[in-house]
């Protein structure tokens, strides 16, 4: 096999779900996964450290995203319809990957150390929204509190689309983002 | 030594928090612990499944006091207000509790394992909370957002709180609240 292999990466992350979902995450080998894809293990360890990677690797981009996206709403915008922005911004990114995510959740509702790791992802998120804030000058103290309450949108907004089939991620945003100012 | 041991719960935790502090937390055994106060293994054992418990004990009866707190609430409060009334409520338990509490923050701040435990803590007063609210009426969607954003200001508060010396915890509490309020 050559050394460049067309989508690797893809391959492997496939590979990767569908062993996590038939055998169990905690049962699955790195070079199992492999294996499954046709290719080395030396391939897989170029594109994730490690089998959890698989699953939480590109994160660091998204959070980036959501950074510049509370940043650059308009400046008449509240804190909360800035974080609202980013969030439907973001809710874009995860159009045609309903399937996809659902395999990914279900691997890590099954599996308690991914279900931390899943937690922690979270409070990441809230800390680059939080970032986004105060470059447009929100205080600190309300930044943090605005951008967790838009984490938890986020979360529930994510769980409520994994379980339907008919509205976008956006919808779903939009109405928690309005369910939280109702609740004042 | 008798059976019985006044307060031998105290003494221990004490003890305990002692050697994490001297010593830190992984280097600490409950045999340690036990004969720093005087007491035995077995004692020990009596008031905690293990070391870890010793700071995270006592959970539940907070937790059932939050819930309460949010249900008892005026009818007339907003989601929002009858979780301020609720936090507002548990804040009078930490009165004099402020260099305990800095103390025990100190160790959980020191330990990734226990910063996690500290996290899984937040989401269970989360969903307290949202208990209490769905026990007065409020849609579920709406009663999870409300906790969540009522656990993050109580996390920053108690934060704000342990590094002042003037202002009572309450005093943060309403502040968050407000400053959450004013990000709509």
């Amino acid at each position: 096999m050559g050394r460049w292999e067309p989508d690797a990466q893809g391959r492997l992350q496939q590979a990767a779900m569908a062993l996590y979902t038939e055998r169990g995450y905690d049962q699955t080998t790195v070079a199992e996964i492999a294996e499954r894809a046709g290719l080395t293990e030396r391939t897989f360890f170029r594109y994730f450290a490690d089998k959890r990677e698989v699953l939480f690797g590109g994160q660091r981009q998204l959070l980036e995203q959501f950074t510049k996206g509370v940043a650059g709403a308009p400046d008449s915008a509240s804190p909360l319809d800035a974080v609202s922005a980013a969030l439907q911004e973001a809710a874009a990114f995860f159009g045609d990957r309903r399937d996809g995510s659902r395999l990914r959740q279900a691997v890590i509702d099954a599996n308690p150390a991914l279900q931390e790791r899943e937690l922690s992802k979270r409070f990441a998120l809230a800390a680059a929204m939080a970032d986004g804030l105060v470059s447009r000058g929100v205080a600190e103290t309300t930044a943090r509190l605005t951008a967790e309450a838009g984490a938890a949108v986020f979360h529930l907004a994510f769980e409520q689309w994994l379980a339907d089939d008919k509205h976008d991620l956006a919808h779903f945003i939009r109405n928690a983002i309005a369910d939280l100012k109702a609740s004042m």
